[in-house]
């Protein structure tokens, strides 16, 4: 029986480790790394500190492997996020089976950015594992770049006693401002969904790289701030090879209608 | 010139308190530790062996204060809120004004449960405090009571690049599930707000004192488990004086309107 820990590390800033989070990377045999595209150099890196800075046990293992991409060629979003999961999964299972078959222990752990339970795909993945081999689960909570936007702004998420929506850029750009709050959440956002709302009467606060020594910060009124925001995306972007960034909106003003 | 930090520690778990966090409360000349009615023993012991186990700093002193409650008298529930957030922005700057005047140092600290930005007060009593007394602010996000409701089922927040809302029990009920999204988070609910909703089609995900020893999960369709629900929150709130609890619903299948 393999037991698999999905451990929450927050966003990037090495203090945003819990003790919780520490104490499950050290009572790992095995630590699933996985190295992706663009930003490879740079979180892999992050990873691989928070790793370093953390480990105490001489006898856990770091296996860092080659994550695949997502196949262009599948038009259908969801159908090609789907089969993306499915060819994870399948490298997660043979990471682990050759590192029982080298006899390792049968602790298992990955590192997850942000928090396991917010737009991550670690607990999809691990369904898929437990379907071939025998698997207990268990997930450490982090720090999510929710929590690190709002600290690093000194803001509320919510207006007193008041709903929040969290939602993707794709989502924001097909159905417009939710009907149910007046604060939104963007995440997931490839570039600028702000431009499909109509700008008056919303304010912004919108960070990249929230909790990293790189992050940036801009807030103001959407109609002020938006081009601001989008050539500072576009730059960080092309200076880093990546970017991550996430945005909260409020309504200042209720809509007429 | 004050500076005053907001440190989330998480909810309740010793080991949620993050390196940052840590770090906060041993740069802190003072550490305010608001001390309320019914949970007072358990919670207020938490926090202070929060900072017993964290705090390396001798110099770091601790400030109980027992927090005035809301006026009942006060029909209009923001009204009340807001005049009990005044009271308590008076009684914070009383604490810091004679640790000042005991020659104490500029760095303030208070504890948050859970994380600053969600559904917690302390930010808008900041703003309060700094119309009096020259503040500057940083905030120190903490785990929050969502991610340990998710981490303890073992269940993603979203479903896959869905929209997710985040509301309260009383919204619930005068408002019934919302239009945007199929999973909602309730949480500062006074008591089985899900009793507002027709249960068909809704699997509940329920968590107690979420992430600490006295920890409660009950799962399941909502119809079916909606009963052991309220008779478990009653008895466990009997039992320890006080609850906090959360939960997350998902619609499995859609409304036919």
């Amino acid at each position: 029986m393999i037991h698999l820990t999905l451990i929450g590390i927050g966003t990037g800033n090495p203090n945003h480790v819990t003790g919780q989070a520490i104490r499950a990377m050290n009572a790992a045999d095995l630590i699933l790394l996985p190295l992706k595209g663009d930003d490879k150099a740079d979180l892999a890196g992050l990873r691989m500190a928070i790793c370093r800075a953390n480990l105490t046990n001489p006898s856990t293992r770091i296996a860092p492997f080659d994550l695949p991409t997502r196949d262009p060629a599948t038009p259908d979003y969801l159908t090609r996020v789907n089969d993306w999961h499915d060819t994870i999964a399948a490298l997660w299972r043979a990471e682990i089976e050759k590192h029982l078959a080298q006899g390792g222990g049968p602790n298992v752990a990955l590192l997850v950015w942000g928090d396991p339970s917010l737009y991550d795909s670690t607990l999809r993945i691990a369904d898929r594992v437990a379907g071939h081999l025998p698997l207990t689960l268990s997930v450490i909570p982090g720090i999510t770049a929710i929590q690190a936007l709002c600290a690093a702004h000194a803001i509320p998420l919510n207006d007193l006693a008041k709903p929040v929506v969290i939602t993707t850029g794709r989502q924001l750009r097909s159905s417009g401002w939710p009907q149910d709050a007046d604060t939104v959440v963007i995440m997931l956002d490839s570039g600028a969904a702000f431009d499909a709302l109509p700008p008056e009467g919303i304010h912004i606060w919108w960070g990249a790289y929230v909790g990293m020594e790189e992050q940036i910060l801009i807030q103001g009124p959407l109609a002020q701030v938006a081009e601001t925001i989008r050539t500072t995306r576009a730059k960080a972007r092309a200076d880093h090879g990546w970017i991550m960034d996430i945005y909260l909106m409020r309504r200042t003003a209720q809509p007429s209608a």
